[in-house]
């Protein structure tokens, strides 16, 4: 009873003062239930002289990386650095010199993550990652060891909280996009820069990480399509709304007979689904296998603690050697694994949400109907309010499944009537399968 | 690659047959993805001729139970026979002979599971259960692993499909209790005999492995507070509706100061809660943890492939070895833990719905507000439709936070007054924690 472990943390920020704070309130209650003790022997950062409310024991708090890098007495590494730069090489010195290594870093794995995984493979040591995605939700495990029976056809998240805290301030309070980025910026949910969170490439981070264990194969980054939230109107929103869909910035995992897609877009999604009621910061996942059915998933997915909650049980799952076992025989992990085939992107099934700001005249609707259906696109729903301005009004049309190159090829038509006053906006209607 | 694992599978019905389509239709890509290779050595079953529509190698399907026990090749005995009596002892002899067991029994670990486990233990071996609980939603394996780092404060569970399949078809349909339990038998989501799911105590089993797991303490079933869904009446599930709750029956653990409500029992909850939203057979749990906040699971929890799902995942989880380093520093399963100490019921702290047969005559409210206001009890909200009847009204009423032991002496001081017409009906109304 009683293994001692000792841990290197590098990166004394937010996260990693919940990581110091869970291990100062609930050590001995971890010891107690899995027989761990956890010693922080370093805890690395630029800065040691900023007070972040919790006291170290003499020595614990430096700034020299080599030294945690050189200490053979550490069993494993934490790394939350962030960034693919420095934190890549720091996690391969402590791979290398013989260290475990448990990371919040989604950026690192998703572009760097072949090189990462291949190192820890050939010092037989195990990068532990449940923090990377969905913060505090045990999704990473949820779906490598909780779904392994299951053919997992695909996946449907909102795993950026940032998107969505925005994303909700938008449709329940009104809120345009600017008012709601900069709220979420003053109440902590967004960066000074925003841009990796509202361009959508945080999403497709976690799409790649958690498609790579879903369907055991390698997913490159740069096949992801990405599209963020930067560009939503509240029009749009508002529209949607009248129509029964929620929008939310979507990461969509879906296998087909013969290839995968694989992309990140604001979606419209009915308010019946569990998804659409995911409001505020959290995140939440809807994963669909072929045993299980639908599985959801719902928690906090950032912030201080909810992220140094899944640090913790790494270290936990790690120490236990458990992460280890599994990470040994996981494909697409660093070990050969085929490149998963990517869709093309014309080829992919959607409904779409269409508005169009047309002159109001007879005749309009019969030039825009004609173009959709030359297309082979079929409408289901449409709307259109008594007109405000003289010079034009809004059309918004929902469509039935149509294929996504028809739609492009739709609107490039669409733009060029003479009766379309500005380019259409479109914006995908996504529909789970359904389960029960 | 490719460790070779041997199967006992005992008790070859609806979940078994899960088990083996799994095997045999995903098989090859469980040994991609694991490294691990299963092999049915042993299907044991009283009925060795009933066509289950798959095929198995000549002689593996046999009713000798005492062979399977004495083949020292097994690796994993499945338990997939039911009840608390055979199962028992046929679990035991398994980890006398040195398999470790997968089981999806709750009604045997929640009773007898003290004794299993301690063999378990002085055998070197050790039991898995993630289907035990909820069928195919990986919760076991969230609670004791990916939220290690928390202390786990509450938790709020619909964990019985029959139950919740009953309480949607009256509350979506207006079907009664006994018209909903009928059609739950014709559609395969009750049993001919449905009374250990209907009175609470299939839901209460599952209460007390996650409870077990959650709190680190051992927690006895005898010690659950436990009230079935057979007494519910339609009225009720619509006087909650036109107040905006919904009626499900609940599995509850609550971590106070000095002690653990654990209780099992019909309960209105705000329709706002994700929980009320779940609805026909699935299952979902929120869960509490004082770093992670508020999370939530949701999917099938029964039937033949999503149990059959966590059995497998289970047999990956052993077979790697992960579940034994988890099993051997786990407290409270068969390593001496503390019994979790109990809240007395009567301290417990809820609001509460009633209805009351009144007559309909002046005065008769304010006897029934000074009775409550007498024992501390604070209404809400109130709802009285005019009288149909000419000798009773329905009167109902929704309290603030009250003490059940208050509550109960009102309850018969009300019953006592000439006013009321019949014994009064009492519902809780549950708010889990906020979290955002």
């Amino acid at each position: 009873m009683g293994k001692q472990v000792k841990v290197a943390l590098v990166g004394f920020g937010t996260v990693g003062t919940g990581v110091v704070k869970i291990l100062q309130n609930h050590g001995a209650e971890i010891t107690r239930k899995t027989g761990l003790t956890f010693e922080l022997a370093h805890v690395v950062d630029m800065d040691i002289q900023r007070d972040r409310g919790v006291a170290l024991p003499n020595g614990v708090l430096h700034n020299d990386l080599a030294r945690a890098v050189g200490d053979d007495a550490v069993d494993i590494a934490v790394e939350l650095v962030g960034g693919t730069g420095i934190a890549g090489e720091m996690v391969m010195d402590m791979l290398k010199s013989g260290k475990d290594v448990v990371t919040a870093n989604k950026a690192l794995l998703a572009e760097r993550g072949e090189e990462i995984f291949a190192v820890a493979r050939q010092q037989g040591r195990c990068v532990a990652f449940e923090a990377s995605c969905c913060g505090g939700i045990p999704l990473v495990s949820s779906i490598r060891s909780g779904l392994a029976a299951n053919q997992i056809n695909a996946m449907y998240g909102i795993v950026n909280g940032t998107c969505n805290y925005i994303l909700s301030g938008m449709s329940s309070q009104g809120k345009t996009y600017e008012v709601a980025l900069q709220e979420a910026q003053q109440a902590g949910f967004a960066e000074a820069d925003p841009t990796l969170d509202v361009n959508g490439a945080d999403s497709a981070h976690k799409l790649a990480i958690l498609g790579t264990l879903a369907f055991g194969k390698r997913i490159e980054f740069s096949d992801i399509a990405i599209e963020g939230i930067d560009g939503v109107d509240l029009k749009d929103i508002r529209y949607g709304q009248e129509l029964g869909y929620a929008m939310k910035l979507l990461a969509i995992a879906e296998r087909s007979e013969k290839c995968f897609s694989l992309r990140v877009h604001p979606a419209f999604i009915s308010e019946d689904e569990p998804l659409a009621r995911v409001s505020g910061p959290f995140n939440a996942v809807s994963v669909f296998g072929d045993a299980v059915g639908h599985t959801f998933y719902y928690g906090r997915g950032a912030g201080m603690m909810p992220t140094a909650s899944a640090v913790v049980a790494d270290m936990i799952e790690v120490a236990q050697g458990n992460t280890g076992r599994s990470f040994a025989s996981a494909p697409g992990l660093g070990r050969q694994a085929e490149l998963a085939q990517v869709c093309p992107t014309d080829k992919i099934m959607s409904r779409f949400y269409l508005r169009l700001s047309a002159v109001d005249r007879p005749g309009v609707f019969a030039h825009i109907a004609r173009i959709l259906g030359e297309n082979k696109i079929s409408i289901s729903a449409c709307l259109q309010h008594e007109s405000v301005s003289s010079d034009s009004v809004p059309v918004v049309i929902m469509t039935h499944l149509a294929r996504q190159g028809d739609m492009d090829k739709a609107l490039v038509e669409l733009e060029e009537l003479a009766v379309i006053k500005a380019a259409p906006i479109c914006v995908h209607v996504v529909t789970p399968p359904k389960d029960g």
